[in-house]
């Protein structure tokens, strides 16, 4: 590859270089209004709600895995983490960090990404930035996306909400996600139609709120720390026992046997399409029928609920009727997953 | 240094290692209302006016420098972003991708001074995560922060508002970061007492607003790229010309005697505590005076004039009375220095 194919550390002077990397390569791809004048930020017309800010830097290893790659994984993480907090997305920032010796045709193809995750989810790249790192290997890239949201009319969520009785409901199948990079990062070639579920869940929490109303209490992604961290923080924060149905949770049969061939536990491995809502009792039924109704949610199903117990632990009912406790995962089992 | 002193790849892999990080690392130094849930993103209240959204990746090497560490870099240098598009600090996000191997008293002290410069700015961490990368040598540490402002009243700032005959204006000397960092990494013991200048410019922006109104035209910082970088970009942006008096740029004497050892154009060198102000004529002795009045404008100074020029290109009048063009630096002498 000629060098003028590639990322040099100069393109992360400030300079003519850096100039042209964004007139050259992001501003065609990620061109809006909000972003064209390349100004020190953006400056958004005024709403009406409350706000809500998120953050999230991607470090996944490789950057283009089954079902997506690091751009989109960016943009679909932090309109997740928005859907989460019951807001709608209303612009993002983009921080590239490049690695001196990234293709530029990778780079590319990651803000071809970005750009159409972005559109599909109708929210402008507002700002950036760019710099550039010594080299490491192949040329790398992290990306952070931070979001600005306006809290959804209708969402009163929060851990806090949650109460003894009501019920845990997810839109799918768990550990895809962390699976599918796993087996092209190892050139484990077993488990080859195992895809990413990588997805932005947006339509879906704004369809809970809708049906739901104050009745939805708290929704989160599982994705680092799998499902078994979201509940092991869900039952810490809202003080109350929390139970899962092994049986009930969906997991593909490949995802299975790919997990067990690996040793891993699926309930850790972390999910990029996937969330959890809790709902009180009364609206789990036209919740779980709101979600199967979606193209994200045909396999939604009931998987638990939450109890009075102290101390405040979850705990799995396992296929056999067994009953063991869920630990939040230690380390992790898939470094540089998300 | 024991492991257990040390960032390890574990730490983020979002369970209990990264919990207890968080726990025991993080809250304890920048814990506020916002933050401390730790849910996917932070509620704010509603605010009135526009909102700005500006982003920053801060990667200098080494992480701690002669009158500052990256902490502070970053909290100032997303401050300053704001604080140039005419907008007050509602909230930051902070992004860390932390090298495996990262002392954790490296990372002490760097949240300590985040959560100082914070404090000093007025602004909550409202939201964060952080990632872990592999080892690359010594432990290195990434930071990614995202402001959210808020518009102040009465500003009303851009490239397309100046006009001929505007001037510009100056904070003080210039070049200090970019030698102070560079005197440090090379090992280089010349210059021993320049210090970066990095401070946050958020009340002697707050200050220009409200002493200019709208004869303030614009704003911004000279960072990466220096102040020729930013004369290049504003000339380009407002298709006017610039004339810089190269007499007239503060610059100490250390500054410049280092800067022409090492053979580099102090134009061309990063700033972290400057800012440049084009002003109405009429404002300007005014602007002055109140840059003047300010511990950080105690050596302002009114630097240049724009002009109908075509093509829109900036100027040096020399010391010696003759003239040369401004370019743009094309790459960068100094990598990773903010």
């Amino acid at each position: 590859m000629r060098e003028s194919e590639q990322i040099l550390l100069a393109h992360g002077g400030g300079g003519e270089l850096t100039q042209r990397l964004i007139v050259e390569h992001v501003l065609p791809r990620l061109g809006n209004p909000l972003l064209a004048p390349l100004a020190d930020g953006a400056l958004l017309d005024p709403v009406a709600g409350r706000l809500c800010l998120t953050t999230d830097s991607f470090v996944v290893q490789p950057l283009v895995f089954p079902g997506g790659d690091i751009g989109r994984l960016a943009v679909c993480g932090t309109v997740n983490d928005l859907a989460m907090m019951g807001a709608r997305p209303l612009a993002l920032s983009l921080g590239l960090i490049l690695e001196e010796g990234l293709p530029l045709a990778t780079l590319d193809r990651v803000l071809d990404s970005i750009a159409a995750a972005a559109a599909a989810a109708g929210v402008p790249v507002a700002t950036g930035d760019t710099k550039v790192i010594e080299r490491r290997g192949a040329g790398g890239l992290l990306i952070n996306t931070t979001g600005l949201g306006e809290l959804r009319p209708g969402a009163t969520l929060g851990a806090e909400r949650v109460a003894a009785g009501d019920l845990l409901l997810i839109n799918g199948g768990i550990a895809e996600h962390g699976l599918a990079v796993l087996s092209v990062r190892q050139h484990l070639e077993f488990a080859t139609d195992l895809v990413s579920d990588l997805a932005a869940l947006d339509e879906l929490a704004a369809l809970l709120i809708a049906t739901c109303g104050e009745n939805l209490k708290f929704m989160r992604d599982p994705t680092r720390g799998g499902l078994a961290g979201l509940v092991c923080d869900l039952a810490a924060a809202a003080g109350l026992g929390l139970e899962l149905d092994e049986a009930a949770v969906p997991i593909l049969p490949a995802a299975l046997a790919t997990a067990e061939l690996l040793g891993l536990d699926p309930l850790g491995i972390a999910n990029e399409g996937k969330l959890v809502a809790v709902v009180a009792p009364a609206a789990a039924p036209r919740a779980l029928a709101a979600l199967r109704a979606h193209p994200l949610g045909g396999r939604a199903a009931l998987i638990g609920r939450c109890l009075r117990a102290a101390p405040p632990l979850a705990e799995l009912i396992t296929r056999g009727g067994g009953r063991r406790l869920i630990a939040r995962p230690y380390g992790e089992d898939l470094p540089r997953i998300c």
